[in-house]
C-alpha cells in the first residue's frame, strides 16, 4: 500500500522516526510544518495544488506518535490516500479563522503548557501561511513557546534515502535524454521561446511529470545571466546557447544544464566549456564522506579561478531533491560534511567578459567511496547544433 | 522600452501611484514586499526562478518615488533590463547576513524613525523570507513600526490593467485551443499520467511558456477530487475525465478545466454537466459592476444546490492573474463589491454520490456593463472521446 507519491509507509515511519530521535536531542515537544515539501517529506501528499497560495496547510509533528494533518476539506480525498490516520479539516478559505482555532486545539491537544513547539526558521525556509494567522496561533497558546526548529529539517532532508535517490536518478535520465535530442529540434533562426517550448515537449516526451523549471540564453560568446526568461530573438551562428531544467518525475526534482553552441563554436566557447567541465569533474572526484560542502567549492573555483573565488550567482552549487534547490550551499562558509545520500548539483560559472558568461551543473549522489553522476556527465567539448 | 516582462514603463508607473495613493491613506511610509508576485507587479522581473526557495528577494516601495530593489545579485543582470533603476545586491546565500544588513540600511535611508512600513499581512499572503531574518530585520529597526499593508496589495491586485486582460485573455485562448485537440490525442485505454503530458504537449504546442498547474482525474460517473496528481489506470469507459490547467503565457495565468466522457455518457454525468453549465451561465450574468463575489457564488450555488451551499472545495471561483488564484473567492462571506478589470474564475461543482463529484471552471472578466468570456465557453453537452 502506497500513497499518491508512491513511496511505501516504512519510508515515512523512518522519516519520523529520524526526526522524532532529534526533537528528543533538541527538546521540541512538536514541530509545525507548513511548506509543500515539509509536509510532502513527512505524509506523501503529491499534488500541485500548492501553485494556489491561497490556503494554508498545516502539518503537526509530535514528539511521539504519528503526524497530524491540519488542512482545508478540498485537500481530504487526496490526504486520505496517504499513510496519514489523523486528518483535520476546515473549509477555506474562511474569513474568520482559516484554520487557526483548528491548528490551536490540536497543538493545544498534543503539545503540553510550557513546551516548545518548532518551526523551521532558518536560512532557506519560509512560513507558509500569513503573517496575522501567525500572530493569531500564538495569541491563542500563550502557555506554549513558539521557537525555531535547530536546523531539524534541513539536516533530515539533505540526506535522501536510496528510494529518494533512484527517484532523482529518474529525473535526471529524462533530462539527460531530452538534452540528447536537442540536436533534433533546435537550430539557427528559431526564436528562443520556441527552443523553450520545443524542449519542454522533449522533457515530456521523455517522461517528465511537470516542467516547473527552465531557464536559459543564446547569445554570442556567452550569455548574460542563467536565471531570464525566453524572448523571441532567433539563434544565431556563435550563439552560446544554454538550457537549465528542473523537471519533475514522481515528485522529484533533477537540476542540471547543457550548453549548445550555434554553428561552430568560437575558441574562447570552446575553451571555456572545456574548462567548466574540468571544473565539474574536480568538484566530482572532491565529493566523498567527510568532506565539506566548501572543499567542493574549492575544488572547482581553483580550476575556475586558480582560488579567487566571485561569481554573482554566489555558489558553485547545492542540494536538490523535494526542491529545486536545497541545503547545503557550495560556498566556502558552508563546513556541511558529506554524507552517503546527499544530492547535490555541481554547477561552476566562467566570466568570459563584462556581462558574458557560461554555467555548466551536473547532478551527483555521495556514496560510502565516493561520488557517482546521477546526470548524463557531458563532454569537455560543446555540442554543435545546425 | 519594455522590461522582460514585455510590459512598457507606463504600466508600472500607475501601479506606483495607485499603490502610493493607498499608502497615503493608509499612512504607510513604504511596503515591504517579499513574493514573486508582489515583486513582479511593481517590477516587471518576470522569472521561473523563485522556483528556487534559497534567497530572499526584498521591494521597497517608498510613499514617494519609485521602488528600491534589494536582491541577490544573481538578479541584478535580469532586474536591469526592468523599469526599477535602484537596485542594491548582496552576493546571497550569505550565511552570516543574507540580505538583512542591506535591506535595514535602505529602509532607515527611506524611511523616517518612527513611521510604518507595512507588509502584506492578511489572508492569502505569505512572507518570503526566513522568520529569524525577519525578527533579525525588527530588531535593527527598533524605531520603525512594522504594520500589516492595510489590504493594498489584495485590493490593487484584484483590478487588472487592459495589458493584463489581455495577457489573461490570450492565456486562456492558448488552453482553448488545448483543450479542443484533446479528442485528438486522448482515448481510452491511455494512462491518466500519458493523458497529462500529452495535454501538456498541446498547451506548448500552442503558446504556453510554461504548465505549472495541471490536475485532473477520470473515474467512473465522477472523480473523487481536483487537485490529485495523474496514476497510471488507464482510461475506460464510462470515465469522467477532468482536466484543470493554469497554464502561463507572458506572466500571466489562465486557469481553466473541462470536463470529457470516456465513451458515451452516462445521464447523470451529462446531466450534471448541463447543470454545471448552467450554473456557470448564471454566475456570468450576475458578474456586473456593483455586485459583490458573494451574489456570484449564491447565483451559482442557486443552480447547483438550490441555495443550500456547502462543498469541500470551499468556494465556487476566485480572482487570477500574476497567480493562478486570488482574491477574491466566491464565498458567501466575500463582499468585494466587482469592479471593471476585475478577472474571476467561476467553479461551481456538484456531488453526484460520495466519492463522486464533477467541478466545471471558466474564466470571465468584469466589463463597465457586464462579464465577458475569457475562455471559451463550453457547450451544456459533454465532450465525448473515443
Amino acid at each position: 500500500m502506497s500513497g499518491p507519491d508512491g513511496l511505501p509507509p516504512a519510508e515515512f515511519h523512518a522519516r519520523r522516526d529520524r526526526a522524532q530521535a532529534a526533537m528528543r536531542q533538541e527538546g521540541l515537544a512538536a514541530m509545525l510544518l507548513t511548506t509543500e515539501a515539509d509536509l510532502r517529506y513527512f505524509t506523501g501528499f503529491l499534488t500541485r495544488f500548492w501553485e494556489s497560495p491561497t490556503r494554508p496547510w498545516f502539518l503537526v509533528l509530535p514528539a511521539a506518535g504519528d503526524p497530524v494533518a491540519v488542512i482545508p476539506s478540498i485537500g481530504a480525498h487526496l490526504m486520505g490516500r496517504t499513510w496519514i490516520s489523523d486528518i483535520r479539516t476546515w473549509r477555506s478559505p474562511n474569513y474568520t479563522d482559516d484554520g487557526i482555532g483548528l491548528l490551536a486545539a490540536t497543538l493545544a491537544e498534543l503539545v503540553p503548557a510550557g513546551e516548545r513547539i518548532g518551526t523551521p526558521s532558518g536560512q532557506e525556509t519560509q512560513l507558509r501561511m500569513p503573517l496575522d494567522s501567525w500572530a493569531a496561533l500564538q495569541a491563542r497558546l500563550p502557555r506554549h513557546r513558539f521557537t525555531g526548529d535547530a536546523g531539524i529539517l534541513r539536516r533530515l532532508r539533505m540526506v535522501k534515502s536510496p528510494a529518494e535517490v533512484e527517484r532523482i536518478r529518474a529525473a535526471c535520465a529524462v533530462a539527460g535524454r531530452a538534452f540528447a535530442r536537442v540536436p533534433e529540434v533546435v537550430h539557427r533562426g528559431l526564436p528562443l521561446s520556441e527552443v523553450f517550448r520545443r524542449f519542454q515537449v522533449l522533457c515530456l516526451e521523455e517522461g517528465a511529470d511537470f516542467v516547473p523549471y527552465l531557464a536559459g540564453a543564446a547569445a554570442p560568446g556567452g550569455y548574460g545571466d542563467v536565471i531570464s526568461p525566453a524572448d523571441d530573438r532567433p539563434l544565431a551562428a556563435g550563439d552560446a546557447l544554454m538550457l537549465d531544467t528542473g523537471l519533475i518525475r514522481q515528485g522529484y526534482f533533477c537540476d542540471f544544464d547543457r550548453n549548445f553552441s550555434v554553428g561552430p563554436a568560437a575558441p574562447e566557447v570552446r575553451d571555456a566549456h572545456a574548462r567548466l567541465i574540468e571544473a565539474t569533474r574536480a568538484g566530482f572526484d572532491a565529493a566523498r564522506p567527510g568532506a565539506t560542502a566548501a572543499d567542493l567549492y574549492r575544488a572547482m573555483d581553483r580550476v575556475l579561478t586558480g582560488g579567487a573565488g566571485g561569481g554573482d550567482a554566489g555558489r558553485l552549487g547545492h542540494g536538490l531533491g523535494l526542491q529545486l534547490t536545497e541545503p547545503p550551499s557550495l560556498i566556502p562558509a558552508d563546513d556541511t560534511v558529506l554524507e552517503p545520500g546527499m544530492v547535490l548539483t555541481l554547477e561552476p560559472g566562467i566570466d568570459l567578459a563584462p556581462g558574458r558568461i557560461m554555467v555548466h551543473e551536473e547532478n551527483i549522489v555521495v556514496g560510502t567511496q565516493g561520488a557517482a553522476w546521477l546526470s548524463p556527465p557531458a563532454s569537455p567539448g560543446i555540442v554543435e547544433l545546425p
